[in-house]
């Protein structure tokens, strides 16, 4: 009917009454958590890993309860022909950001998150050599009321045989600009933030941090590098350093508006494969859980925010942000 | 860049950490409930009400803390020039459903639901009245972890000044099914569905419910007219009976499987205005909340559901939903 996409994960519930509370973190104490060290024998094998043996900083291993799956299970012919579904096939991988259990990215020094976004580019580029893949996309919740189900810092990355609708829509919106004016939508619009500065919230090491003209939520932030770059994956070392500054800098800020809230971040860089990236201009989207969707925006698709992208950028801009202990 | 529409309602939180924690009901006791009988004064003017002085039952008022307001508010020239956003003109109502505090629609009678719905209609006959509205949405969030911030059961009706993105996404994908096959994209669904009958979840009164074949979440179940019917408003006072009974059986199948879970519901129904509703098919969509959506979903617009619809189907199929005392 409307062309929405559903990836059906049936191996992820199984059981009756397998819903986890809404919110509720599992893997609370370091012994029952999979990510702490110690446990390392509770994911399934290693993709990867930075650091040494027990010793380790990073880890990357497949999603134990995938969403998707390399051979992608068994496409399902509809009896009622209203469609064929198929083969849910791609790469769900999870990124332990460190050994710490308590650990908050906001309260890492740049070099410790740039090594772990080091780890997302160094994945990124790593699905991109698979030719079954269209998209890939980062994106990590943090704390109870965020979705996420192990209190243990991590992120996740899928990689997907299509574009998703909202990087897909991203690109429409900025090939249409390029196609009319020649320019990057993003390079444009970051030039209009930076001249009328209501919607800024922090500029540095190449990067602007702004508050979106149509933020779905409040203290919503995108974290963009202010000179024209269409991958993520093309940033270098010193990049990524600044990258990581600039986020432990908007995830203070955003503690200290909202009280340490959960949060979530997500990576919308260019489609993989060659050509694909022409007109993209990468960016992360950070925001905290400080409101519920419920059944209007799931009925309309239209958000409501309850506070204005420019009192929320006054509120972050103007945020004393104190370094967490 | 994407087109998304999002409405920003800054009178709804006015001041610095306003935001109460996600999931939590106030007006707990019936003392502090502004929607109970004796506290009436509690809330804006009434539109509505049904039954006799204060032995009311049902009333709407506007919402306190509108989305949307008749004046709009203010439009926003933006500096940066990038748009300039529009008031938010609109209407924002909230049914009362009953004078009782702890009430839950899956325990009233069809007589007393189907007298609810009958409000739903008058209010929306009324919006069609209003030229500047295009379309009108009736939506309700139940229980804590819904996104209902009252425990009172309520619904709330927001019209609009233009057709939410997921309504316009089905009138399009049926006007395309229409003059592909001269059909209802719907009848043709439902006839299916019923030949199939493993997505089928009930069939009662000129009523067919089913899990959709891209169900965003576990149990998410619509309720159609089984024989074309564009508009709910057109519904006679015994259709609207029929509508209740078929909502309280699903709602009851839905606490058997689910353990009696906060819920949301939504009517679908044609735009408003002559003309606007052909090939349109009015339909309910109901969904337990016991899963929680996060960066994946906000970040590509892509649903993961853990649960095949044809599962999700089966269990509701074979509930044994037992009356809610």
């Amino acid at each position: 009917v409307s062309g929405r996409v559903v990836i059906i994960a049936a191996d992820r519930a199984g059981r009756p009454n397998d819903f986890p509370v809404p919110g509720a973190l599992t893997g609370g104490r370091p012994a029952e958590c999979p990510f702490c060290p110690g446990n390392e024998a509770a994911t399934p094998p290693e993709i990867l890993r930075v650091g040494d043996g027990a010793r380790w900083r990073v880890r990357v291993v497949p999603n134990r309860y995938p969403a998707l799956a390399p051979d992608g299970g068994r496409p399902v012919s509809d009896p009622a022909a209203v469609t064929t579904r198929p083969a849910a096939v791609g790469v769900h991988e999870v990124t332990i950001e460190g050994p710490d259990h308590q650990g908050h990215p906001a309260a890492w020094p740049p070099e410790v998150l740039g090594e772990v976004l080091g780890v997302y580019r160094l994945r990124l580029r790593a699905l991109a050599a698979d030719p079954r893949l269209a998209y890939a996309i980062v994106f990590k919740n943090h704390g109870a009321g965020s979705g996420a189900t192990l209190a243990h810092p991590h992120a996740q990355l899928m990689g997907l045989t299509f574009v998703p609708e909202l990087p897909a829509r991203e690109i429409e919106g900025a090939r249409r600009h390029t196609a009319a004016t020649g320019r990057c939508l993003w390079c444009d619009a970051i030039r209009d933030e930076r001249a009328a500065g209501e919607r800024l919230v922090a500029e540095a090491g190449g990067l602007v941090a702004l508050v979106p003209l149509a933020a779905r939520f409040p203290f919503e932030t995108w974290v963009l590098p202010a000179r024209h770059q269409e991958r993520f994956e093309d940033s270098s070392p010193d990049d990524l350093v600044a990258v990581a500054a600039m986020l432990g800098d908007v995830l203070r800020r955003l503690g200290a508006v909202a009280s340490d809230p959960p949060f979530s971040w997500v990576l919308h860089t260019a489609p993989l494969g060659p050509g694909a990236a022409v007109g993209f201009h990468w960016h992360f989207e950070i925001w905290p859980v400080v409101t519920r969707v419920a059944g209007f925006e799931w009925g309309t698709g239209v958000f409501v925010n309850p506070m204005r992208p420019e009192d929320a950028a006054r509120r972050l801009r103007t945020a004393a942000p104190t370094r967490r202990r």
